[in-house]
C-alpha cells in the first residue's frame, strides 16, 4: 500500500511493482535528499542536477569534475550550488551522488565517493554499461552496500554542462540493475527518486541482461551510426538529406565516451554486430538476385517492428 | 545577366550558375505555368502541389492516382482543385506535369503523359533514382523533349497527401538531372521552378552520377536502418530510446516504395552493402582487439564527418 499525503510533488508517483515484496515504499516516498554530488556534471550529470532542483528546490548541489573547466561551466548553467576541489570534498557527508563519468573511470570513483559520502547514502550512475561495473564495485563491501546502477535511456550528441536540461529524463525509459550485493531499501529508493526526476517507466533487470539488451539497442545502433558517417565520400555530402542526418545522429557523440562503452561491452557488441552483418548480407542478397519477394518482406517486417516499438 | 522585377516572389531567385552558358535566365523567370497535373498526389507530389500554389496561388491543379482515394484524400487536404478520371484525362493541355509515383511506374507515365500535355509542357518526376528513369524516358522522342527529371532530398516516413506541406522543400537540397537528350530551356526551367518551391540548393548531376551519389547518401542509410529494425528482439522493446528512434527512423517509410529503389539501383547500392560490410568489420575487430587506439580513431572520423555534413 502506497502512502500517499497532501504536499506530494507534481510528477509521476513511485509505482515499482515489486515493491511490496521488498518493504513498504513510504519511506522512499517521503524521503528527500539534503546534500547531493555529482561526480561528472556533464548533459546527463548537470540534467540530474537541474531535474533534482526542479523536483526538490532546497536541496544544495555540489560537483566535482577532472577538468576544471568542466565545473566553471556547470556552475555558470546553474547546474551547481558549489565546485569541489576533489571528488572526496564534494562527495563529503553527501546522501546523494550520482557519478556520470564515462564507464570506464566510474567504478573507482564510486567506490572513493562511498568512503566519505554519509551514512545512509544513496550512490548511483548514468553510466551505459552495467555489468562490469556493478561487479567492480560490489568487490568492494563499503560501495556495495550504497550503490544502485542506473542506466536512464536519454542523452544526446551534444554533450556538457551548458546543454543540460531539467526535462531530459521526462518520460524517458530508466533501468536500475540491482546487483546480488544491492541494498533492497536503497534499490526501492533508486527507483522513486527516478521517477521524481520525470521518468516515464522505470525498469529493473540484472546488470548482465542490461548489457546484452542495451547491445541491441543502443550499442549497435551507436557503431552503425558511425560506421555509416565514417563512409561517406567527401563528394556525396552536398547530397546529404534529412535521411542521412537521422540515420548517423548519434554518431556526433563523444568518441572517447562510446570508445569505452564499446570495450565495456565488447562481447555483446561483437555478437550484435555479427547479426548486423548476417542482415545485411541477406538485404545485399535479396537486392542481387532482383526479385521485389524477398525484400519487400524484410522492409516490412522492419517497418512493422519501426511503428511497434519507435511510435509513429 | 539576370532579369528582375518589382514583381518577383519572396523566394530566393534562380542562380543556376551554368544557365549564362545556354540561355539568358528571364524567359523561366517569368515564366508561370497555368494548369498543372500532379500524378500520384502523395507526400511528394502533395507538397509540390501546396509548394506551388503559395509561389503562384492562381494556379489551377490536377491530380491523378491509382487509387481513387489518394485523389479525395488529396481534394480534402486542399492539395488539388480537381481530380481526373485517367492520367491523360488529368494530364490534358496541362503546361506543367509533375509524376511522383515509385520508381517502377514512373517512366511509363511520363510517356503517356507526353502525348497530351500542352506542347511548350515541362514534365518532372520526384523519382529517388534517375539513370534507368531518364534512360527509358528518352526512348521516347516525345516524351525526352519535355521531361527533365529532379530528386528533391526531402521527405519523410510518413507517406500520402495528409501529410503533404507546403514548406517540405524549404532550404531542401533538390537535384536535377538531364539526360542526353534534354531541352536546355526546360533544364533552366525545372531549376528555377525548384528555387520558387523553396529548394535550398539546386544541384544538377547526370543521372548516374546522380544514382551513385545518392546510393551513398539516402539508399544504404536506409537499408541500414530497416537492418537494425528487423533485428530488434521482441524483449528488447521497452529498452529502445532516442538513439534507436533516430537511427531507424526511415525504416518506417512505405516498403513497396524503397524495394523499386533498391532493385532501380541494384548494382551501386549492393557496392554500398560491401563497405558497410566491409566498415562493420573493420569495427569488429578494433572492439574484440579492446585497444582503444584504433576505435577511438573511427569514431572520431565519424564524428567529424557527422558534423561537417550533417550540421550541430
Amino acid at each position: 500500500m502506497m502512502a500517499t499525503s497532501g504536499g506530494s510533488p507534481p510528477f509521476p508517483r513511485f509505482d515499482f511493482s515489486a515493491g511490496g515484496s521488498l518493504m513498504s515504499a513510504s519511506n522512499s516516498d517521503h524521503w528527500r535528499p539534503r546534500r547531493v554530488a555529482i561526480v561528472g556534471p556533464g548533459l546527463l550529470g548537470g540534467s540530474f542536477a537541474l531535474a533534482l532542483k526542479r523536483w526538490h528546490p532546497a536541496v544544495q548541489i555540489l560537483g566535482y569534475a577532472r577538468r576544471g573547466e568542466t565545473v566553471s561551466a556547470a556552475l555558470d548553467a546553474g547546474v551547481l550550488d558549489a565546485g569541489g576541489d576533489s571528488l572526496v570534498d564534494a562527495c563529503r557527508d553527501c546522501d546523494l551522488i550520482c557519478v556520470a563519468t564515462p564507464v570506464d573511470v566510474l567504478p573507482a570513483q564510486v567506490i572513493e565517493a562511498a568512503q566519505v559520502c554519509a551514512p545512509e547514502a544513496l550512490v548511483t550512475d548514468v553510466g551505459s554499461t552495467k555489468a562490469s561495473i556493478v561487479a567492480a564495485i560490489e568487490r568492494d563491501p563499503a560501495a556495495g552496500r550504497v550503490f544502485v546502477g542506473s542506466h536512464p535511456i536519454a542523452g544526446g550528441e551534444k554533450s556538457g554542462p551548458e546543454h543540460a536540461r531539467a526535462d531530459l529524463f521526462d518520460g524517458r525509459t530508466v533501468v536500475v540493475t540491482p546487483g546480488e550485493r544491492s541494498d533492497p531499501e536503497r534499490l526501492v529508493q533508486t527507483c522513486a527518486l527516478w521517477r521524481h526526476l520525470g521518468a516515464g517507466a522505470v525498469l529493473t533487470t540484472t546488470p548482465t541482461e542490461h548489457d546484452h539488451l542495451l547491445a541491441a539497442t543502443s550499442h549497435l545502433p551507436h557503431l552503425v551510426a558511425a560506421a555509416l558517417a565514417a563512409l561517406l565520400p567527401e563528394a556525396a555530402e552536398p547530397f546529404v538529406g534529412p535521411g542521412w542526418r537521422s540515420t548517423t545522429r548519434v554518431a556526433g557523440g563523444s568518441a572517447e565516451m562510446w570508445s569505452a562503452i564499446c570495450r565495456d561491452n565488447g562481447p555483446a557488441i561483437v555478437a550484435q554486430l555479427d547479426q548486423m552483418s548476417a542482415q545485411l548480407d541477406l538485404l545485399r542478397a535479396a537486392i542481387a538476385s532482383g526479385e521485389a519477394g524477398p525484400l519487400v518482406a524484410m522492409l516490412e517486417r522492419a517497418r512493422a517492428n519501426r511503428l511497434r516499438a519507435g511510435g509513429a
